[in-house]
């Protein structure tokens, strides 16, 4: 079975993490800050130094995972009934954090066609009512790929400003770009500085998925110390994780480089396997390790379930995630697939074939 | 400063714990399962088993600390705007839980005179309305140490059943107990085996606070399942530590003798040196390892300032937690403090030696 369906790096965790992790000698593994170790946020501030941020040590809390920053995102600056926008497709768990803050996603549909770029600040516009009270973005972004360009990045900014929205943005690829320039930052929006939450973690960057720590970064002091209340409710993110991801900032750019040559190899290895199969409509992903693609097929689940029951190649087979889940509208999607290129060259080769002769079969 | 004030044990994280975590040798930190490593759950299923409490590997999943499992089960049982009643004193931070779950606190008052034992059946039942949608119970108890005895867990029981409530019981201090039987969990309860969830966590029991590793039971398959989708939304506890806490469960009789030993000397100690101290009132707690604490005063937080800013003794001062923070009753402790023992026995004595002269300073 080869999984082009997870989120999961096969990458791995770099030395420096676990060599740290296992020197930890304390007697007692005690509560930490709620906020999170010093050393940890101050590693963060330094980190996005390199990307030309400027942030303060107090605009930085460490949660336990992106998931708990967005969560704490939600919970600070909405009220219950609240309404967020979206651009979908989306990470489907942004539902599951949605629910439980009590607030509703609005969702605005992007298109394949255009690579999944935004549309215009009018389209975008007319999707905020009275209860808007934010918007969320991804980029580089899961499921598509897409990397937000500055010129749409300053349409979101408008937008937040002109309406008094809070913008939460989800920067946890950052570093899977494949672009010349780096993605730009929420955080690098001039007029909307207050305006802002980023969360973020090290889950993907030090492929570090099992660690659970994040990150919550805001300029707005209001914003920093109401996060801070949850974050103080359910203690302390996991204490020797935050020394181990300290050590994985510091040695950071001895593996990132490989890593994203290794990501861009791969979405290449994709894109131009994916050409060959009839039916099939992609675009260039310019970030993440994520696409979604359209197969010539009515229902994308129904053709995932019969790779997985009732095909194989030389034994093998291949699971897809259906793209209808990264859809909030009923109906979109049912003839895409999300492909996570998470496997070696020449599986990810393997898993091509394997899905060119599948569909050849299926029909 | 001697610290009285937090629930940070100075007791140490067992060898076994540590052991483990170091001997962790995969390649990729990757994300565990949604609801635990199956080993874990087998270990607290086992773990249960000694206290005559059969469950199947189906009614546990793995949590981030006892914190996330409490939030799990307000947002699993409830809906915006039901209310849970709730014993004062309580732990201060089931506030923040409730709100991040959009539930309120109805607070019956507790008295010090009896211990903080429960009022009559008609007591508590005067209190449910029909907003009402469950009832917390802590026990041993954070803040009191009081253990509920069976014939109180059979009124929880019985208005639980009566009304059709659910039973959140916190049972993170369950071997914290200086009586000559185990305190009684709600998983003993016969008649509403499919209303109670149990949140617990191995924070105290193994000294470990730092790892952030809980655990939500409930024999209600609904339960488990609405509750498995938030688990999934966060995609996993801290993965590591999972590892770390079989072991711990695995060796915990090795340890949990001699520490439990510790515990209830040093409450002997607290108690019989409190009677030493004109105008001080307490009684005997049965569990955990905290009392609430009548000091002749008028205002204990001003009396903690006092001591922290204007007093030592021998260089020394004491750091006590006002009392009113566990209350939600306005007004309500504002002569009581809360006393965490969790000092060895002489710095303890010193520590009540501080709190008698700083007394009479104080008038």
């Amino acid at each position: 079975m080869l999984h082009l369906n997870i989120g999961q790096p096969d990458i791995e965790t770099p030395e420096y993490f676990f060599t740290t992790l296992k020197t930890f000698n304390e007697k007692v593994l005690k509560y930490g800050p709620s906020g999170g170790i010093v050393e940890l946020r101050l590693a963060v501030v330094d980190y996005l130094k390199s990307y030309n941020i400027d942030i303060e040590l107090d605009n930085v809390w460490i949660t336990t995972g992106g998931s708990e920053a967005i969560i704490f995102a939600f919970m600070t600056i909405a009220d219950y009934g609240d309404e967020f926008l979206i651009f979908e497709p989306f990470y489907t768990n942004y539902n599951g954090f949605a629910t439980e803050a009590g607030v509703r996603l609005t969702p605005i549909t992007l298109s394949r066609e255009n690579g999944f770029h935004l549309p215009s600040y009018d389209t975008i516009e007319s999707y905020v009512t009275d209860k808007t009270r934010g918007i969320i973005i991804c980029s580089p972004n899961n499921p598509t790929g897409t990397i937000f360009t500055p010129e749409e990045m300053f349409i979101i900014q408008k937008l937040v400003k002109e309406h008094g929205l809070y913008l939460i943005s989800d920067e946890v690829y950052r570093e899977f770009n494949y672009m010349d320039v780096p993605p730009t930052s929420a955080l690098s929006l001039p007029e909307i500085e207050d305006r802002v939450i980023v969360v973020d973690s090290i889950s993907k960057r030090f492929s570090a998925c099992g660690a659970r720590i994040g990150y919550f970064i805001s300029r707005n002091k209001d914003i920093m110390s109401a996060s801070l209340k949850f974050a103080q409710a359910r203690l302390c993110p996991p204490t020797i994780e935050q020394y181990a991801a300290v050590s994985a900032f510091k040695h950071m750019y001895k593996f990132m480089d490989s890593m994203i040559e290794e990501y861009r190899k791969r979405r290449d290895v994709l894109i131009e396997g994916l050409k060959t199969i009839p039916g099939v409509e992609s675009y260039t992903p310019e970030g993440a390790f994520y696409a979604i693609v359209k197969l010539p097929v009515a229902d994308s689940e129904d053709f995932i379930k019969f790779l997985l029951k009732d095909y194989s190649y030389n034994g093998k087979t291949v699971m897809l995630s259906p793209a209808n889940g990264f859809y909030a509208t009923k109906g979109a999607g049912r003839d895409e697939v999300r492909i996570a290129y998470v496997l070696k060259e020449d599986r990810l080769k393997e898993a091509i074939e394997i899905l060119k002769r599948g569909l050849q079969a299926y029909k």
